[in-house]
C-alpha cells in the first residue's frame, strides 16, 4: 500500500465545485470514491458537514443531500465543504461499524495510512478535509433503538474558551436541547481530533433513527440556523416545533450517575418519554423476564429528580443494558466541574 | 429422537393452572420449556392466545403477559389458554427466525415431530394446544422496520362462514382496522393450519415494534373488547383512541397491486403517514440512492387512490424492496373475489 489518499478535483476553487475523495485500496478493500462538494466565496469561516460515520444513522445523509440543493445560491461568504456520507460501506449495509474490518468509524481517528479500509478512511479525512475546516458539523443519529430529542452535542473540553465557542455555535441550532456529554470512549473520536486542532465541532444527534419527514425538516432547519449565526447565509433562525414548543435548554449528562440500566435480561416497556421531568421513586420503565419461569414483572423507577433524555425502545435488553438516560439543567458550576474531570485535549 | 412433546400439568383443569409445554430435545438443541397458562371456567368456548412467534415482535408478549394479570380474576365462562413466548430461542436473539435452524416458525406448521427445534415447537404446538381451541389470537407486530396502525388482519378463507364468523371477531377487537390480506406465503402458516381445523384464527399487527405505553394499551383493550364479545369476561367493549379516533374500519389490501416498491437502492424518506388518504400521482416518498456519482434525489409516487396502511422506515432499501402499502375499503363484491381466488383450505 503505497498510495496516498487524494481529491479527484480543485478542492480550493472558487464557486461551486464536487468530487471525490479516493480512499486508497488494500488488502481488504478496493478504493473507494467518496462525492465530496464544496461551495466556497472565499473570505470567512470554512464549516465542514459530515454525515453517515455510521451506517444505521440515516437521517444526517439525507439532510446533507438537502442542503447541497440550496446552499449554492445561498451562500454569501465564507466555505462549506458537504460530505453526506463519509462512511459508505457501513451505509450500504445499515450497520454502525463497518463490515469489512468490524471498527467504528468514530473511534478510529486520525486513522493510519497503511491501516485497514476503516483507518485508511479516516486518515484521508484528517489529512484532506479537516485542515481546510474552522467548524465541523458532524450530523449523527442515535440508532434505531432510542427515543431522544433534537439534539447538538458536544463532549467536554479542557479548553475552556474552546468549550464556550462550541455551546454558543452548539445552541444556534435552536434544537430543543443543547448536550454538553460526559463520554468515556473519547479516544479514537472525530471530536478529539477536532479538538485537538483547536476547532469548533458540534454533533447533532436526533433520535429513533426512523427518517421521518419531521425531523428532517427540524434537522435541517438546525444546521440552517447555525449556518446563519456563522452569518454564512442571510435569514432569521427560529426555533422548530418539537412537542408543541419552540425552546431550547443547555443541558448536562454524566456517565456515571445518569444511566439507568436493567437489572436482568427482558423485554423493556418504557413508562416515560423524552422530556418527561421525574422525581426520586418514579416508575420509568418496566422489565418483562419472560424466561423459563413465571417470573414476575420488574418496574424500574428513577433514583434522582431528572428530566427523561433518551429511552430506549423495541428491545430484548440484557440485564445491565442500558434503558433510561437522565440529564440535567448545565449550570456554571457544573460546566466548571466537567472542565475540571477532563484529560486536557490540546 | 425418541420422545414426544408434552405438557408438565393437569391441562385440562377447571380453574387456574400453569405449567411447561415441554419441546423434546434433538441433535440441534436441547429440550425447550415453554411456560403455560389455563384459566378454565368450563362450558363456553376456548381461546388460545399465543405471542412471541416471531422474536423482534415484542408488544404480543409483554401483552400477553398483562392479560395474565387480570384474566383469572375476570372469566366468567370458557377457557382462555395463554403462552406469551412460543418461541423463546427467536425472543432472545430479537430475530424473526429462530437462530438455531433459521427458521421461521410462521411458515413451519404443522411441524414434524423429528425436525429441527423450529419443526419440534410447531408439532407440539399442533398435537398439544390447538385441538383444544375454538379460536386462536397469535398476537404479532408489524416489526421495526414499519409504521403500521394498530390492526387485526386474517388471511383470505375459501369457507364462506369460517370468513364471515373470523372478519367480524377481528372486528370485534376493535382497532382502527380490520384487514384481509391476501398473502403469497400461505404454505405453513400457523392460520392456515387453524383453518384446515375450522378454527377462527385472528392476528393482530401492531406497528413500529417499539413497545411503547400506548400501543401497548391500545394491543391489550383490542383483546379485552374481543373477550368482551365472546361473552367470556363481562364489562363494555368500545373502541380505543388512536390518531385522535375512536373508529374502525374494514379494508383489504392485495400483493399484486398494493404494495409500492423503491426503483433503486437507497435511503426512504417517508413523505406520507399511515391511514393518508391518497390520489394517484400523489408524492409518498423519496429515495437518496447516495451511490458513488451524484445521483440525483427519486420520487415515488402512488399509482392509485388509496389509504396508506404501512409505510417503511428507517432503512437503507434495496431495489425492488417494499415502501409503502396501500388498502382499500372492503365491499361485499371485493370478499367474494378474495374468496374465489384462494385455494380451498378445508
Amino acid at each position: 500500500m503505497s498510495q496516498e489518499p487524494h481529491l479527484t478535483f480543485d478542492f480550493d476553487a472558487l464557486g461551486s465545485s464536487a468530487g471525490h475523495l479516493i480512499i486508497p485500496g488494500g488488502s481488504d478493500h478496493d478504493e473507494l470514491r467518496i462525492p465530496v462538494s464544496s461551495i466556497n466565496r472565499g473570505s470567512g469561516p470554512c464549516v465542514l458537514i459530515t454525515a453517515g460515520c455510521h451506517g444505521n444513522e440515516l437521517e444526517g445523509p439525507v439532510v446533507a443531500q438537502r442542503i447541497l440543493e440550496w446552499l449554492p445560491v445561498h451562500l454569501q461568504r465564507g466555505r462549506v465543504i458537504v460530505v453526506p456520507v463519509i462512511n459508505p460501506l457501513a451505509l450500504r449495509s445499515f450497520t454502525r461499524n463497518t463490515p469489512v474490518d468490524g471498527l467504528n468509524l468514530n473511534r478510529t481517528f486520525p486513522g493510519r495510512r497503511d491501516g485497514s479500509i476503516t483507518e485508511r478512511t479516516a486518515y484521508a479525512i484528517c489529512r484532506l478535509l479537516l485542515p481546510a475546516a474552522d467548524v465541523i458539523f458532524d450530523l449523527h443519529s442515535f440508532g434505531p433503538l432510542w427515543n431522544f430529542p433534537p439534539s447538538t452535542t458536544t463532549i467536554p473540553i479542557a479548553d475552556a474558551k474552546l468549550l464556550s465557542d462550541t455551546v454558543r455555535v452548539a445552541e444556534s441550532f435552536k434544537l430543543p436541547m443543547t448536550m454538553v456529554w460526559e463520554h468515556p470512549e473519547a479516544p479514537g473520536m472525530f471530536d478529539v481530533i477536532a479538538h485537538n486542532g483547536g476547532k469548533i465541532f458540534v454533533c447533532p444527534e436526533f433520535g429513533g433513527g426512523m427518517v421521518n419527514p419531521k425531523d428532517l425538516d427540524i434537522y435541517e432547519a438546525g444546521v440552517r440556523n447555525a449556518l446563519i449565526h456563522l452569518e454564512l447565509i442571510g435569514g432569521e433562525s427560529e426555533y422548530p416545533l418539537y412537542h408543541e414548543k419552540r425552546s431550547g435548554r443547555l443541558l448536562e449528562t454524566r456517565r456515571s450517575s445518569d444511566e439507568l440500566s436493567s437489572p436482568v435480561a427482558g423485554i423493556f416497556e418504557p413508562r416515560c418519554s423524552v422530556l418527561d421531568e421525574v422525581e426520586a421513586g418514579d416508575v420509568v420503565g418496566r422489565i418483562y423476564p419472560l424466561g423459563d419461569g413465571a417470573s414476575a414483572m420488574i418496574e424500574i423507577r428513577a433514583p434522582n429528580k431528572a428530566t427523561v433524555y433518551a429511552v430506549r425502545s423495541s428491545a430484548y435488553v440484557d440485564a445491565q443494558e442500558q434503558v433510561v438516560l437522565f440529564a440535567r439543567d448545565m449550570t456554571d458550576h457544573s460546566l466548571e466541574s466537567l472542565r475540571l474531570s477532563v484529560i486536557p485535549s490540546a
